[in-house]
């Protein structure tokens, strides 16, 4: 074995740049030769947290093959969420939270998933079982993971699990995991500055159902209001998108953090999905969604369902 | 959470049922009403080893949605070597220590795989996980797992942690491993008695490779010739299968116990693959494969890169 990379999903969130962290640092402690890696540059709330603790963004890559042939991936496994040559690589690990689609080894490999908010709180219970202690600027990468994946413990994929994991992370880390959980969370919520096509980038990710292609972004912000003033330009980002990039449908599931509601908006087709999936009517191309905050747990099983009907 | 059902692969070997039996057996412990069901009735190994322990075979199922939406799987994750109607089950959890592929799942799920020769292996460590103490004739079966993946250690699927697992298990169950585990392995190589369906039966499983599906039989013997001297009505046999079930290429792997080695037959097309991947050339269907005993680790990627080329 030379060389491993280990990255999470494309667009990586703080859980993707924090568990890959976190995952290298161990396997480094392990014996392994590890570099945690990058597949895009960190989002403001990410690097509000590598500033917080003193950590740098790791590299960012587009391909690896030629660098090295073994990898590791954390908090994702489908193909397309990963990076541009997965398909050539060796995946020796894989530590995740999510279902498991599109993702296939010739040889066998460690995986491990459980149904829990965050990657992060997978990643310290192997620290655990390998009597390995997380150093304190990881603890709070990997507080901050938690943080950001289960919107302060209120999404409906945090788990006790979750939330023990945080409390002992954040008292590694030295923080007072509330208040700067929730600095944390707002520095995410800043999208003044960011174009439409930015804005559409920040947390995407694509899903094929049935034989479409489904694209599903996710800001979160402290006023709803403020995004859907763009929407007009929004929808044509999403449309222009979809044209580019082959989606059949684009959902933008803008999120208030503080209500934990989300409100959609939609572009392309088919649209009935949307209205089959979460039984609602779309108007003006939106529908508010009370107490959705979950990409995973509340969107997409619900729209995979409708696309398999 | 309804009942659980919990079942390894189709053709059950002596892991699919001890796992299945031992994963139930801790998941009853944590709570769940769960059942170790099989995909098919032990083999004269497996059998061997539930009469020497005092345990009943699992009941056999053909499909299970009529009767719960919510299962377990050990030893296998490819829905091809899966229950008939998997597709429409909710798959919560899944013990295993092969590659990864044909899988996928619309929700999160808890997921372990290593790469360890016998996934009674890892069922030990969720034991020790979990604080649960393994009852004498589970571990009993466990150890039976081990040996027969591992064909007394001597497999190169075969690690330090399937030997310490094994060593800590014969102690639970009160046998002498090394005297159990012969007589275990020779229960399996009681060929003569079976017709040559049955013989291709015994421990098969199907791999999609390229756009062509392989089926790689493996037989365990004490005498090679014995086995090829049905040389003729074995060919036959597997031309047979391949006609019915839509297999382009069967490989039969004959496994000499004693010597660690083994005979291919080949039957089908395209063989070509055969003489790519183990770069032999086929003899009267034939080649001789010195020092393979593992389908998984020195056929199963080696046929399987020589079709991706």
């Amino acid at each position: 074995m030379g060389k491993v990379l280990i990255f999470g999903h494309q667009n990586p969130d703080t859980d993707a740049i924090g568990a890959a962290i976190a995952f290298a640092n161990l396997q480094k402690e392990l014996g392994v030769d590890a570099e945690a890696v990058a597949l895009g540059t960190p989002n403001e709330e990410t690097q509000f947290a590598l500033d917080h603790f003193g950590l740098t963004a790791p590299r960012v890559v587009e391909k690896i093959a030629a660098e090295t042939s073994d990898v590791m991936l954390v908090d994702h496994n489908e193909f397309q969420q990963s990076v541009a040559d997965i398909e050539e690589l060796n995946i020796l690990a894989v530590v995740d939270h999510h279902r498991i689609a599109n993702f296939q080894t010739a040889n066998p490999l460690y995986y491990r998933a459980e149904p829990v908010g965050c990657t992060s709180t997978i990643v310290l219970k192997l620290y655990k079982e390998n009597n390995i202690a997380v150093p304190a600027k990881i603890a709070g990468m990997m507080f901050s993971a938690i943080v950001s994946d289960t919107l302060l413990f209120k999404s409906p994929t945090c788990t006790q699990e979750d939330v023990d994991a945080a409390n002992e992370l954040a008292q590694i880390a030295g923080v007072d995991g509330n208040s700067y959980g929730l600095d944390l969370l707002k520095a995410g919520t800043n999208l003044g500055n960011k174009s439409e096509a930015e804005l559409l980038d920040l947390d995407a990710k694509s899903f094929p159902m049935a034989n479409k292609t489904v694209r599903i972004a996710q800001v979160n912000t402290v006023d709803l209001d403020e995004v859907f003033a763009r929407q007009d330009a929004l929808r044509d980002a999403m449309l222009t998108e979809n044209t580019k990039n082959g989606y059949d449908l684009f959902l933008l599931l803008v999120t208030n953090i503080l209500n934990s509601d989300s409100e959609l908006l939609v572009a392309g087709e088919p649209r009935e999905m949307v209205t089959e999936a979460f039984n609602v009517q779309l108007k003006n191309d939106r529908a508010f969604l009370p107490g959705v905050v979950s990409r995973k747990k509340q969107v997409v099983p619900q729209l995979t369902a409708a696309f398999e009907k």
